[in-house]
């Protein structure tokens, strides 16, 4: 005898995440092994995660890979080669997320295995909502904030700030031009998440580059 | 005997889809026997659409009701409020856009059947991808983008700027701090989509948005 409906509810969205898991810790093994450092970056579209990158790839140089989610188009990882370090495209062909199966298998193409790549970033798709839930065996997660898109997002989008350990608010160029509390957003990012780390710089400009790739480089040794 | 393995698959999407269709034509039918028009706003996070929403309640005034997408907070809804329209929330709980169903659960409780209300404005999840599945029963989908989230976006995320009635690009008073080609945006919108309508407007400085709350009350009557 059934005494309420949850008896006869089926969570499909576990048995999903667990396989996700899978991959990641897969994937997660396939990099340590390799002495590899990887981060995810998350953001909106548009709020500068390729920029942030091309800024890496020069500090970095080649010892910098990335892994480029895209809807569709090939124009991000271009931007990437040209800022001088390799870059690998998933077009998720309607996919609104990254997940670990699919950076596994961009994993197996890359061609790392001459010891020379020591940090593997993954773009994720532009999107504040989906890819916050799914782990693709990073080491550090980053979601960038940009000014344009408003001081009111944190709370919005929890999953994603809460879960974050690198805050970057970028676009901080803008901030004369506009109405942005900085100080605002780092304190409710800080009452979900205690532990984030924050950075503000100007992908465009170059304002806090420096830092934050130092911190990153900091983290990789 | 089975030759390939698409024998075996299953399409989940499908039915999923028609799910939602049949609601979104129930919502149809309820707005239209009303003579309410309803318009479908979508955007990233941070594109403008609620700063666009308090311009138009300002021009539409009570003949205008919002119903406000949010993954968490009912901070939209109370800022539609303030500029003088009524607004519903829909707090999605972490779900990345609106469907169809949970749009006909507010509308039976949006008391419209004074007749007053004329015009009904969704504002979607910030959500670039997964919202342009999913139609609401709108007459009008609105697509919005803003100018710091760059000029290379709509063939990036088609999805949405195929299937849209209207492309608003927003914050045009921030053209002269950032690089943004608005004729390559619209020649690439217009490459998917032929007869979408333009409009370039800043809600924040009012510029271009008598001429687009005109265009909508021209479609309303």
């Amino acid at each position: 005898m059934y005494d309420n409906d949850a008896d006869r509810r089926i969570d499909i969205s576990e048995p999903v995440m667990s396989r996700n898991d899978r991959f990641a810790a897969e994937n997660r093994k396939f990099l340590t092994d390799r002495n590899i450092y990887t981060l995810n970056l998350i953001s909106s579209p548009g709020a500068g995660k390729t920029t942030v990158l091309e800024v890496m790839a020069r500090f970095f140089g080649p010892g910098m890979a990335v892994i480029e989610g895209d809807v569709q188009t090939r124009r991000d990882a271009e931007r990437i080669e040209r800022a001088g370090c390799r870059a690998w495209q998933i077009e998720t062909g309607g996919a609104c997320h990254l997940d670990a199966q699919a950076v596994g298998n961009a994993l197996e193409h890359m061609e790392m295995e001459d010891g020379t790549v020591r940090l593997l970033a993954i773009e994720n798709v532009g999107n504040l909502i989906c890819p916050s839930g799914y782990f693709l065996g990073e080491d550090m997660r980053i979601g960038l904030l940009s000014i344009p898109e408003g001081d009111d997002k944190v709370l919005k989008y929890p999953s994603l700030f809460s879960t974050v350990d690198v805050l970057l608010i970028n676009k901080m160029d803008l901030v004369p031009h506009l109405d942005f509390d900085v100080d605002r957003v780092v304190e409710e990012c800080r009452s979900l998440n205690p532990d984030v780390t924050v950075f503000t710089v100007s992908a465009r400009t170059g304002e806090g580059m420096e830092e934050f790739c130092g911190f990153v480089e900091s983290n990789i040794s």
